[in-house]
């Protein structure tokens, strides 16, 4: 069943909005709140005395509710393992087992059934984490049939898909830099914007395998004549043009910002409507590396998303709530401001006004966290609190 | 039911058994390897290819099993929320909440009901995140009866219990602490030791609060007269005497041991068959304190363990996946060092050699790790891997 009627969502200790108008704080918090859903919308929202009346009732016993964590960058569609590589890499060994390549050829390697199985599983581990929208990378096939079935495959699972292409030149074509750019604009973009909403690219002068300021303007504007928006992985291993590109262009994200100069700083505060910096904290909690100074960014009035970047060789959780735990302990984010990056950030990142927060009108994409505040979700590290709230499941009760 | 007849544990990609002579490397580890359990016993564990017949088959899918992990330091008995010091502290800022005298009015103001459905909650949590044995220690009690209530409580959860009246100095008696010292050694004492098996005291010269070495021997040797093992909270803020003390005394573990000088290190190693050096990270996590150096202890001879401290004031974890995680990222341990030290390490902690190892003879505690190896414990943080194997709840199956 669904839809089948309007449900109150009751007993919540309190209910985050995300909506300052509508409760305390920037965190729009209601003590002792509740919800009103019809459908798949929000209808209703505020203090649980003024609730009107539903259809049914749903208890969430003492518990706090939240928008359902948008994870705004991912790459869920890949085949294989790779994690003695993290092993290797975190005990400061030196490793060759092939890095992003393994991925490339065990995804090339999996056949369709096998890939939507692995991206299924994933999904549930994301819904079980308490996550609603999760974007999703291609970027492990790296030829035009491989890129366009990553991207056929994920678009079974989310809107919201990116291609890209661009993730590194293939090994094999190091020396062809210009002949794979080529593909890349040229019939892989044809192939793959049809299943895609963004088109991504990893601007990086310090990898060789990555690309360049002048590479990544071609894929970017080449996506964006292909009807794509934009997003780009930048300034990740060190300084780099990332940022000023992804601004300049009108990116609707920018994400690592690992290394940020003064002047890219300014840069994404005064592009604050326009272009989101998305922190990827587990990124280097699993990779040692210094976390961006996300309460600097805050400061200078930049707008900011968390998101996990769930891959096989940098980052291999997708738990929003660590996610959050990790702002909170390394990047100088109070737990509220933490919460709004991986709610209504992530949601303006992927230029959503329909999910993030709780208000009338849009998504019903509600997140149950087992405690009586949302502080828990960094005060209780490594705990599986969050849940997504699942009306249709729970439906037949009082 | 339980115990009826034998049970192969079947499908397993790896068994790391923490027996090095019986599989791999330190860890022991088996590929393609099976267990047998008889009642609650292992009675065989090898490659599945040699696994001999049993009464009936549960198949694990491709999953990982390790032994249940033992958390042999926590803080369970407690009520009252202190969500908000917890995010003050991260932002930084000055905050009186009342700290532990919030926990220990909280803890006297519940009902023996309250109480045990709040550990209850709370033991749940911990077997959902993959550990079959939990030491829990009383203190936020403080009075003879309370106290008493709260290992009595404890002690329906678990035999590993430890009268830790010696928490702190209450702050109504700062003035008076011979008086408090006194209650403790005494009548208090006498109240707790027939519900605890250890004694612990928080041996801390940079807290008023805490007890000095004087103070901690006393508190020590009065539990070991009343027939308790001996455990120590030592070196958590700063250098002191805690390592030295628990090592002249013997005591099974000095716990923290944050801040060491190369005379403590000495000190343990050269106890390494007696007294184990416990590490918890995520306190470190929780406080922003500095992380030991655990690799080095490694390297020096030292018998190492980790567990969770799982508390409400500075470390409201019990994911000994996440501790895990955090040994490797921040205190230099492989995977496999740090799941040893999670396993065998906290068991030999609590002098027990009838858990945290896979061998024959031992309790049949086993956990499954939703992975195709151990390694993921470390490589996919924060997500929600392990959970304890439960063997009658999965009864009738092939």
């Amino acid at each position: 069943m669904s839809g089948a009627g309007s449900v109150l969502i009751a007993g919540a200790s309190e209910v985050v909005t995300g909506d300052a108008t509508l409760g305390r704080g920037d965190l729009g918090l209601i003590p002792d709140g509740a919800v009103v859903v019809e459908g798949d919308r929000i209808a209703w929202v505020g203090p649980a005395s003024e609730a009107p009346e539903a259809d049914r009732r749903v208890d969430v016993g003492g518990r706090t509710v939240i928008p359902g964590f948008v994870d705004s960058h991912s790459h869920l569609v890949f085949a294989g393992d790779r994690a003695r590589e993290f092993t290797a890499r975190m005990a400061g060994e030196r490793y060759d087992g092939g890095g992003i390549g393994v991925s490339v050829a065990a995804t090339r390697a999996a056949s369709d059934d096998e890939l939507r199985a692995l991206v299924a599983g994933r999904i549930a581990e994301i819904r079980a984490g308490g996550t609603t929208t999760v974007e999703i990378k291609s970027g492990y096939g790296l030829s035009v049939a491989d890129e366009e079935r990553s991207l056929r495959i994920a678009r079974e699972f989310t809107e919201e898909t990116t291609f890209l292409g661009a993730h590194v030149v293939p090994q094999a074509l190091l020396e062809e830099r210009d002949a794979y750019l080529d593909l890349v604009t040229g019939p892989m973009l044809a192939a793959c914007a049809p299943h895609a909403r963004w088109i991504d690219v990893f601007c990086e002068p310090h990898s060789a395998h990555a690309f360049t300021e002048a590479e990544s303007r071609r894929v970017l504007e080449a996506g964006r004549a292909a009807g794509l928006g934009l997003r780009v992985h930048g300034n990740q291993l060190g300084p780099g043009p990332g940022v000023r590109l992804a601004v300049e262009l009108e990116a609707a994200s920018v994400d690592h910002c690992t290394y940020l100069t003064d002047d890219d700083i300014d840069a994404l505060a005064g592009a604050a409507d326009t272009t989101v910096a998305t922190l990827l904290p587990g990124v280097e909690f699993s990779t040692r590396s210094p976390y961006p100074d996300a309460r600097r960014l805050l400061d200078a009035g930049v707008s900011l998303a968390l998101a996990s970047d769930c891959n096989p060789g940098t980052c291999y959780t997708s738990s929003m709530a660590f996610v959050i735990a990790l702002a909170v302990r390394e990047m100088g984010l109070t737990v509220a401001e933490a919460l709004l990056a991986a709610t209504a950030g992530s949601a303006m990142s992927l230029r959503r006004n329909d999910i993030g927060i709780i208000s009338t009108g849009r998504r019903a994409d509600l997140t149950v966290v087992d405690a009586p505040s949302h502080e828990h979700l960094a005060y209780r590290p490594g705990m599986a609190l969050a849940r997504v709230l699942d009306l249709i499941e729970r439906a037949p009760s009082g």
